[in-house]
């Protein structure tokens, strides 16, 4: 990636502005000084709180917290005295707000900076059974099929366009699969489609249905490669009038059905189920539902495949990325993903994952996004340009830092005996 | 299998013995038909309970229970009353102490009988997590160091000759691979090992930990094949002895380690960390501190592989089984295992369920168990061997219905960006 952002800390207020940072800003030398010395405790406090990372804040003033330090690091400049109160106050939130807002910059390498933090963070157990328990209902609420809708409009209707300007050909927002890492990013996302349909070994005439589509690519491809119906299932209204035009446009209209509708009011019998990428909206707490809806529409001998962002160990998403980005997501752990299957009669048969190719994608896209940046601030502002930059990197540094992994869980029915025989069978 | 019994209900007592049984034996015809009324409402009540799959009951009078059932199902032989009644009183743990005395009786193949009965189970949640809790302690001291060496012992040191009988020429006492169904025993477990190296990437001069070594097959094929040393930990005396006089004849003497000793006392750094059926005798309540071992034990860049039977959800074992061929066994559902890893900084990187091929190795074991079966009487007596055939053929069933699984899960470190690219990856 390597993009680099210029560095106003040399001339520390240029090309700010803002009333909250005219006010707060001494006025006088020695006031100067004695707000330096507050901003190194303040910070080297939050440096503990994230596990003390290797890297450097400068503020405005042009001091360093904290001092010497290797110099290779990454540096966070911060712009305003409000700023940095406001990032003391709570990083995880106001990192990404201060950021967007360009009242805190990052000098160096994003995403390796981020992956820094993300490789010191202490370990994170939020998610406790209690908490769950307690904040089930709530949760719940969250997940209905009301507020499903709002949440999934708020990212994904932000715009054709948009994604358009930095996604593959084919509009897949979902990790890639790269038979080598140097594959080209076009290639590696119909990689992914042939090995999801591999494991399901989709035959020429099946149903299948689809829970979350996207922008369709996947169900096309199913039914262009393998000779299945399909039934795609969004919520998102951009995306499945896309995924409908280009059906029309590729002579599927008939094979494949593109319904703007949840998922939950599927209705049929279907020899296979596939999800990429949607599980991450739904909620642990509606996990079991989810398998009981699975149940219902799968026949006897139906293959399921489920493909979602996970992590190692049940916590909550990062605060800023919830808000601005995935209202009410929550990447499971593969504990909290069994809650799909074991309660429902389902057999494990495998699982894989590919987290490193989600970090290769994710490099994908950043590159195009910065290929792009100015597009994306013409067709918004430049808010809306870093708010994706940093998302787009910090996801890039998540995956690299091993604090998100990308799960492909393969299932049956506990009973059935027409699984295959080993993985490379025909 | 095949295994056919003779048909003892056409001469009731014939070869029976027993003062319980001439006791209770009823005496004149009126009374013999209130037995058979009576025993049919106990029976059919068995049957309710464990889900009604199609068998019949034949009393030692002649009598059928259920009349008018399709021929073709199997049939359970009860020779006498208290068979019957302790039948009755539980069938989990009865069924397999009246069939071992040979008091009760099965007429058709023992495998699929016992298969329709696992079919027809309904689902048991009998592990809550409130039982979890309140049993976990107690559960703890079955698991502890001492307690770990009877259980063991039970199983393992019944004799190194008594397992040659029916185990592959490599004494390998664990699921076998088959690349292809028709494959024979030996090669299939050769394929096995190699499956779990492969998926380990063991490299020349690496260190290995082996957490239950068997007969000490795995071990040294490690350090055959792939030029590792090996530390192997096994409680049983009879299986160290044996694997040390292998180690020593092959000239592996000092490339690989025996020791007997819990895999709980190792100390020191290992490359890679593999345990192959040993997970069972660990207990749920103990697998985090499982996961803490490994922990200690794992170099950075250490890779984990861990194959156990499994559930598709958690449940207690056979209460005849436990009691008779594995105390305080229990294998785990995936999100028990989760157990192991969620906690302590590991990232699952793959999952694979082979319950078929242990229902294949199963089917070898038992053919060559019937072909022995005359020795095991001599070295034993008939209820053992009895004992022995029941566990196998049950086994057998439950991997055919699905109520077993078996998994490899392979993990590393969450941090480590050293794993392989994808599965094909050399």
């Amino acid at each position: 990636m390597g993009q680099q952002q210029t560095n106003p800390a040399s001339n520390p207020v240029s090309g700010q502005s803002g009333d909250e940072r005219a006010i707060v800003r001494p006025a006088r030398p020695a006031l100067d000084a004695a707000v330096s010395a507050l901003a190194a405790v303040l910070l080297k406090r939050v440096l503990e709180s994230i596990g003390n990372p290797g890297l450097r804040f400068v503020l405005w003033n042009g001091d360093e917290i904290p001092r010497h330090r290797d110099a290779k690091s990454g540096r966070i400049l911060i712009h305003d005295m409000a700023a940095l109160l406001r990032l003391v106050a709570n990083p995880a939130m106001n990192f990404g707000e201060m950021y967007a807002s360009r009242r805190i910059d990052v000098q160096g390498d994003l995403p390796e900076l981020l992956e820094q933090v993300y490789r010191a963070l202490p370990r994170e157990d939020g998610v406790t059974d209690k908490r769950l328990r307690l904040g089930a209902w709530l949760d719940a609420q969250r997940h209905s099929l009301r507020q499903a809708r709002n949440n999934i409009r708020h990212h994904y209707d932000f715009g054709n366009d948009f994604y358009k300007l930095w996604l593959d050909r084919e509009m897949i927002y979902t990790c890639a699969y790269f038979p080598a890492p140097a594959i080209d990013l076009e290639s590696a996302q119909r990689a992914k489609m042939q090995h999801i349909c591999r494991k399901l070994r989709l035959k020429p005439g099946e149903k299948v249905i689809e829970a979350g589509c996207g922008w369709g690519a996947m169900a096309l491809h199913m039914a262009r490669q393998h000779g299945v119906s399909v039934q795609a299932y969004n919520i998102s209204r951009e995306q499945i009038s896309f995924a409908r035009e280009r059906a029309r446009q590729e002579g599927f209209g008939a094979q494949v059905e593109f319904i703007e509708d949840d998922y939950r009011n599927a209705r049929g019998k279907f020899d296979a189920f596939v999800s990429v990428g949607m599980l991450e909206h739904v909620g642990p707490e509606r996990y079991e539902e989810l398998g009981h809806l699975i149940d219902g529409v799968l026949a006897d001998h139906g293959r399921g495949l489920i493909h979602s962002i996970g992590r190692d160990y049940p916590q909550a998403l990062n605060a800023w990325t919830e808000r601005r980005i995935f209202p009410a997501a929550c990447p499971p752990s593969l504990s909290q993903m069994m809650n799909i299957f074991e309660p429902c009669g389902f057999s494990v048969l495998d699982v894989e994952n590919l987290r490193l190719h989600y970090a290769k994608t994710l490099e994908h896209w950043l590159q195009r996004f910065e290929a792009n940046a100015a597009a994306v601030e013409a067709m918004f502002d430049p808010t809306v340009a870093r708010t994706w930059r940093l998302y787009l990197a910090g996801s890039l540094a998540a995956f690299r830092a091993g604090n998100m992994q990308l799960f492909q869980v393969l299932f049956a029915r506990s009973r059935d005996n027409r699984i295959p025989w080993t993985r490379d069978a025909p």
